[in-house]
């Protein structure tokens, strides 16, 4: 049903665009059908793109969600990713080639990336969606309504400053920054209201990354309009002059923001290589947010398909946790995990290395590989430790040395942890049917359990990801951390989950260290209210909300010719 | 074909939104077959809405432009704006009506006016295009696509700096700002880059309402793909320490940054009320720019249709002025003009008003009125002085009084000028049928000819049109402007055509001074380049580049409910 004409059969990967062009798409209202949708049921926006109706996404988040969600989660990262997002959709194509109707759903890119250091991101090459100049460029337009969504709030606070400050809020403590989906560094710390009475009041402001913003994390936690309009409301902008909270309802635009938002909301339906349906929506950060696509998206794949693969951010420490417990209580609940690994991944921890020491990954040792798969274990552990059964998926490098590979395999097989090679960069969904084979037995397997209750208090929720999941011995709360959970359970907030942010790189709050860290301790730096997303950040570090742009950016490699066909998307 | 519920006949004017709603409109397939275009010609950008595909707009734009230009200018305006847009959506219905194939081509809603005072902007009751609210919010992200590409070449500017600056930019001598769709005065001046080496480079900086952005501009007049490039890699962002200028492609960005302008160059297809296909595309300032919709729109609305009725920004001596200047230069040559007038409008300058000073002209003064005339006489005259016949349109409100209005017609007929009323908010294209047979009666009987060469020196330039146009008795350069003309020649963009920023309430550079005002000298304070749009802006005044918002903003009373249904857009 799909073709592809690139000649990958030498093993050497050719562009993601090189694939994406050599493909013929199905038509789109024909891959709507795939999931019982027809074609009043979507919009066409543009070729091989979609959104939903609102009355589609309505009738398919009614009643329960009977489809089998997989997560596909991964081992600590390095900063060139693991593959998860080429392993999720080779998956989907597997369990599709397998006779499962499948839907995949994953983030749609933010174009700061795009620009930065990424050139694309949509999965890779015979395991992509489709049409990736498009998915990369826009899309729909839904990141860009979220920027302007949350510049709508900044500037109405800002106005409000302006024009008398009837509600009070002190500007010194505003903890709503602007938003654009750039990578700009100059815009991290900077002071506006400048240049006297006509310009506003002068105070200190941030720019985020779009992702970042809390708004992206309302959008993809929000099941419905009226939900989206209530979360908005709820928002913690700023502290008034009695340290009381100032919202978007507050300053009378939660309808305004809601209806900048309303298409966003309903998501949007492409194809992968191999034809097969994908909810491309939403895409909040995984370190101060719940960092996986939207939940509207997989309620309507688990709905309206037998299997929805799904994906979540960086390690299972920080993306398969956050999953289970922030995304799995508003009733998405994984019954199969997928961990993604590779043999260089696992041997930056056999080598003790900095996460970015790339050219000391390129030798092949087998014996790190080994020393390293503790890692691996770990993160399997914690899959486990909800419920969740869990399966490895080795994604195969051509670079890649098969002693390197079966040492990998062996040490986890003698774990008894279950493991598929999969190869779907190269071969799409035919280099996945035995991961989708292992992850069709072993779905539903497991009973989901949280590892705490929400009505605990905070410092016992934080408590329990530390120990339980990151392996620390305890927690510390340091400049200020212990006022910030007094007030926030003061105001309310004490029975919302927590979500950690801590780096990536190492499942202690220390990049540097790598394998399963022991003897050390959580230091919290500071709790935050993402009241709107409904929960609270625990800051470890100072997080980097806005990337800057390498000395040499994929930028200077974009074009477009004549004819509007994009080049420089990798 | 095209039915209206909505009951109007008792001269209640319905809000617009009510009368949207209760439009059946036309499949957008067979709208662009009035176009002669096929489906496979566009993509469906949600119901109702479609951007042509590339090549289409290639076709169209391939051959000579055979259809007939009528464009719509104004009088003198008061802030709330003469009618222009319901005008020219009434007379292309009316033309429509008439027989005659007609394309409307009109300015893309900016979210910031909608957000702040406008609440909503795209013709009105039964003249205005549809869906509103679509249009109105987000449309087809063309606006957003600005926003991005301008905000990119901002971000690889400043990571310029912060990367060793090898072009050696002098951070004093950036005149690049950053741009958001949204009015916000608290960035209309600010500092960036602060916190340190790791956030960039301080430098004070501002931020533009994205229709401000010269990139606005520049899509607003490219004629293809390889043309917006090439305007894109001269625009001048700032001074090297030799004082000479740096672009964006210096920095390495133009590819990308048309990339990101790839389907936003694409016009897009709507209807009107009355079924009859509207192109709405691009909207850039109409002082410091051109303010009129893309240029491309405009070639395939008067190559694909008999009649093409397009807009211009403000009153004939800025917007009909700059089409005469700068857009005729690129092929689209008017053959007859509508002078859109009101009694208000006549009613302010016969009682030497401020233009705010709404109240006062709530009386009926007939003789006020005629007093006024002088002020749209002149404005005729200008549109005459470029051989373009012109009609005057009495856009009838309903409270205007029949012996106003008799006055406004009576002495435009006693001078001998065309004169036609336009009920066409209440009555759709039924009510300026008069106006279209005026229109089609003096298409053609004139002789286009602009007052300048762009050869002429720049000073030249800049006198002839505050002379001929302004009624100006000469030019004052201040404020260090003369060495901005002398810098620009010395440039080598001496031969732009220029585009004068001048208050739009008064033919003078004080907004205070109704009817003709006479004796005076138009002060120039700045002349900056906008080589990439293809002319030399002269600033009279400080210019308002980015909106703030009311003490009770638009947006507070704009809400969506749980179907998705916007209400609050008026």
């Amino acid at each position: 049903m799909v073709t592809t004409d690139a000649d990958l059969d030498d093993g050497t990967p050719e562009s993601d665009l090189a694939v994406a062009r050599a493909t013929d798409t199905r038509p789109i209202e024909e891959v709507a059908g795939d999931l019982g949708l027809t074609p009043e049921d979507i919009e066409p926006r543009g070729e091989g793109i979609a959104k939903l109706t609102q009355g589609a996404v309505r009738s398919a988040t009614a009643g329960d969600v009977d489809g089998t969600t997989v997560l596909v989660t991964g081992m600590t990262p390095t900063p060139k990713g693991e593959g998860k997002t080429v392993t999720t959709v080779g998956l989907g194509q597997a369990l599709a080639g397998l006779g499962e109707s499948t839907t995949v759903a994953i983030r749609e890119p933010s174009l700061g990336p795009v620009f930065g250091i990424k050139g694309g991101a949509a999965g890779g090459g015979r395991s992509q969606v489709l049409p990736m100049e498009a998915i990369n460029l826009h899309f729909t337009g839904d990141i860009h309504a979220l920027t302007a969504a949350h510049d709508l709030i900044a500037a109405a606070l800002d106005n409000h400053l302006h024009q008398g400050n009837e509600l009070e809020i002190d500007v010194r403590r505003v903890d709503w920054p602007r938003a654009l989906d750039v990578n700009d560094r100059a815009l991290r710390e900077t002071v506006v209201g400048l240049g006297g009475p006509a310009r506003g009041v002068p105070r200190e402001d941030e720019f985020v990354i779009t992702a970042a913003s809390e708004l992206t994390a309302v959008l993809g936690l929000a099941s419905d309009l009226e939900d989206l309009k209530a979360r908005i409301a709820r928002i913690v902008l700023a502290e008034d002059a009695d340290g009381e909270p100032v919202t978007p309802a507050d300053l009378g635009v939660t309808g305004a923001v809601a209806a900048l938002l309303r298409d966003a909301f309903r998501p949007n339906l492409v194809q992968t290589v191999e034809g097969v349906p994908a909810l491309v929506h939403g895409g909040p950060f995984a370190n101060i947010a719940h960092g996986t696509n939207t939940l509207v998206a997989d309620r309507v794949g688990a709905s309206l398909s037998e299997f929805l693969v799904t994906e979540a951010g960086f390690g299972a420490d920080l993306g398969a946790e956050k999953f289970a417990h922030i995304v799995a209580r508003e009733g998405i609940v994984p019954e199969v995990a997928v961990v993604v690994a590779t043999v260089r991944g696992a041997k930056r921890h056999g080598l003790e290395m900095w996460p970015t020491d790339f050219d000391a990954l390129a030798e092949p040792d087998a014996d790190a590989v080994r020393a390293g798969v503790a890692n691996l274990r770990r993160h399997v552990e914690i899959v486990e430790s909800f419920g969740i059964p869990a399966v490895v998926a080795i994604n195969v490098f051509p670079d890649d040395t098969e002693s390197e590979l079966a040492a990998l395999e062996e040490e986890l097989t003698q774990d008894g942890i279950a493991v598929a090679r999969s190869t779907a960069y190269r071969d799409g969904g035919d280099g996945a049917i035995d991961l989708a084979e292992r992850v069709r037995d072993l779905a539903g397997t497991g009973e989901f359990a949280p590892l705490y209750d929400v009505d605990e208090p905070v410092r016992e929720k934080i408590d329990t990801v530390a120990r339980e999941v990151y392996g620390a011995d305890g927690v510390e709360y340091v400049d200020g951390a212990d006022d910030d959970v007094d007030r926030l359970e003061e105001w309310g907030y004490g029975d919302l989950p927590v979500c950690l942010s801590k780096t990536p790189y190492s499942f202690s709050d220390d990049a540097s260290l790598t394998g399963v860290p022991t003897g050390w301790t959580l230091t919290v730096r500071e709790v935050t209210p993402s009241a709107g997303a409904g929960f609270l950040v625990a800051k470890t570090a100072d997080v980097m909300t806005m990337p800057g742009l390498p000395a040499e950016p994929a930028a200077e490699g974009i074009d477009v010719d004549a004819d509007g066909d994009v080049s420089g998307l990798f």
